[in-house]
């Protein structure tokens, strides 16, 4: 009984852990915001995904002898939820679906560990890398295979410049909120704004500031778009804002501290994020397979990855430094 | 003449590791593989091309001062041999061709340096990736050379849903044994089943379970590719089989011990070798190259690569220890 | 005033750069090879662009609180000054041209600090990659902004193999030595002849092998893209160059040290540089941006990473040592 609670427990931790979050209540509102979407949308798959690659995922970290503390986190369950969540979005309801999502979650663990090791080195986290490789090799091979009928991806085609019609947008104040709302939900591939309402519900349990952040990010992100004239269907599915919301929460409120300084430098990494989304959608155009978070984990990466540069390290000499002492030092070597 | 023997015995060593073995007999038996596919094709080429590399590859390894225990058992002659092959089989035979060879196959030991370095920070070895990256780099560059005529290769296409009749397969039991053998020979770019029996009857020189991994890899592979529907034409020439049947000797023979439980850890990787290979076929197809390998690297760096959380570690619980101990730990910290 | 000094030479120290040296006067010659190119094309958006990008990369750093040594020397200006040169030379003059180009300079010099940390544990830096990565990202997202009229990058379009009438070259004495000066300066995006005149004399300021070796790579790489038969118009452009140029100079003179032994490294990794652009012409034709400088990292870091084998390390034994020996060791073990 015990353990079947700390197992529960696990499970909802790993689901608010999408959002870099790590509390039990918090995971149990995101499993009602996909519960919701897979309701509006008269989709069960995608709620009976996200709970089975949860599991799977987390339950294939244990048979692997991971060590129990990083298990117990949930962090070998976020990325396969997302994969339970992405096979049933992109491939129709098929026998042979429900085998790649049960192989392809256990595959998203054993990923997780992979780059887990090799970004290690790096000092930043895997992010949702594993559930993006995971899953573009599973939509990309939906190609070959016939019992997987990829008609529903794509179509693969070369990219050509936006045209004016697909850039104008008409928005209300009520569709830009729920525009932004939508880029809230479209972390976990939901196209429902109510959704993003239980989620930002979810985050202010957990952290005030990370609630704050993801719906800055989203209006930042929504706005930017808008602006520069980005496809305006796109824009108002929340397609352009949803990598801008993870990375203003990682950068803002989780891998900083909160201060004025990490606030502007995770607002150029937001709009940063927005930049990489679009340059992915014309990258992947030709082989028909959508970003996903890639966007969110590439902006991410690169701002987190200096964070050793920020701070002193030995034998560091910053200007400010160098400017207050007594003793100007000499000009760099030539 | 001491030194020609040695020479002689390191080039045998460097065919063996071409299926990650170490013995020159069992090299002996795969060069007699590719010649006796070549025979059979009238394609001399392929074996002048394979002993050439091999030769080239250790030579640049030797005069770069390489250590020379690594050099002796082979590690700069495999990935160069198969650039030796791979060459011939995409280009036709010109004057520039061999120049490209003998280039290319200096540079793949280079590359092998430089991918060695930077995979033993993972505390995983190079496989068969600088055979990859080097004859990519030479076949893409082929259709910007007129003098290299690329028109052997691709066509460069957007990919698109396979279709009903290219995934019917109409096989015998001996059309499917021959696609199994295929499958073992096309790791060396072989359509020729009987290359395949030379190859298994090495590799069991060396090790019986490679053997018999290498046959059960491919065995698998060519069962999966039939049930999901791939193309029945790539099927039969093995070529869904070969990245699976050097994921299985690596997975359950070679990196892990050969036990129950890894035995289930490699065939998880072989099959989702065969989903990469799918995958990569996808990704490729605008650019007009084939996969080679890569679909082995990537899915054996991926299952390869956590092997160091799968042993216990300093400071690492894992569940079933906790579990059985007396003293029943605090759950994890929120 | 002292400060104003110092910040002037960290700002040509970081021009200098460019061509991997750290010279003040080395960079105002640079400087001078851009503004000469932009009022020959009546084009001032690129020096203007050049001099911003530098400046932003620079303050960048400094307010990231960088080690002051690092960005003394020039190394957080020089990727931004290309980015700054890349895009007015593909987007056309808006206002959210320059807004992009302050943003994405800042972004460079971050994502140096990130890609310097990863390189720095193959024992590397991260050379031009930081502006190749950018530059990529913000022309790649310019199809999708409506703001940023991207009709004048590509067209994407799948690669074909190259016919008899886009190979044939009609050169004279004259014309084949403009286009070896040009690929000198089209390191910098520059296709005007004279302005390789500059970098030349820039380069004999900080190094006289520098001058020899960047001469050199460029006649060495526009012979064997003749020869080749690839493009004669890219060819004449220099742009079968500009990466060998750098790659000459990086291994000839800057990291390894000037011998003969070196020499012929270097001039493998020359003409592997030439081949690296053109199968990155291939690859990147379907998303239809241009290579930058992205042969150049690709075929130096590939040469340098295996620096570390090249010279005796701990327990490393040569061949030629063994050979020395008067103790002949035992045969590798089986």
């Amino acid at each position: 009984m015990r353990l079947a609670v700390r197992f529960a427990t696990t499970l909802l931790r790993g689901a608010s852990q999408v959002y870099l979050q790590n509390h039990p209540a918090t995971g149990a509102l995101f499993l009602l915001a996909i519960a919701w979407a897979a309701a509006s949308g008269h989709d069960l798959d995608i709620i009976i995904g996200a709970v089975v690659g949860l599991a799977v995922g987390t339950v294939t970290a244990i048979l692997l002898d991971v060590e129990v503390g990083s298990v117990g986190q949930g962090l070998y369950g976020f990325n396969a939820l997302l994969t339970g969540i992405a096979l049933p979005t992109f491939l129709p309801n098929t026998a042979h679906l429900w085998i790649l999502l049960v192989a392809g979650t256990a595959v998203t663990a054993i990923i997780t560990l992979a780059i887990g090791n090799i970004a290690q080195e790096w000092g930043v986290p895997p992010l949702t890398s594993p559930f993006v490789l995971t899953t573009w090799l599973l939509l990309l091979a939906a190609y070959q295979f016939r019992n997987a009928h990829a008609a529903s991806l794509g179509p693969p085609r070369l990219p050509s410049p936006i045209d004016a019609h697909a850039a104008h947008a008409n928005l209300t104040p009520g569709s830009f909120c729920a525009a932004v709302l939508r880029g809230v939900a479209q972390v976990s591939l939901l196209d429902n704004w109510g959704s993003g309402l239980f989620i930002l519900a979810g985050l202010a349990v957990s952290s005030a500031w990370a609630a704050v952040y993801a719906l800055g990010g989203s209006l930042v992100a929504t706005l930017y778009a808008l602006w520069v004239g980005a496809d305006a269907g796109l824009t108002t599915k929340g397609l352009y804002a949803f990598s801008a919301v993870l990375t203003a929460v990682a950068l803002g409120t989780v891998f900083y501290p909160v201060t004025g300084r990490t606030a502007v430098y995770a607002l150029l990494g937001t709009l940063f994020a927005v930049v990489v989304q679009a340059a992915l959608d014309t990258a992947l155009s030709p082989v028909g397979v959508a970003t996903l978070t890639a966007p969110f984990v590439v902006a991410t990466w690169l701002f987190l990855i200096p964070a050793r540069d920020h701070a002193p390290i030995i034998g560091h000499t910053r200007l400010r430094d160098r400017l207050l002492s007594p003793h100007d030092g000499p000009p760099p070597e030539s």
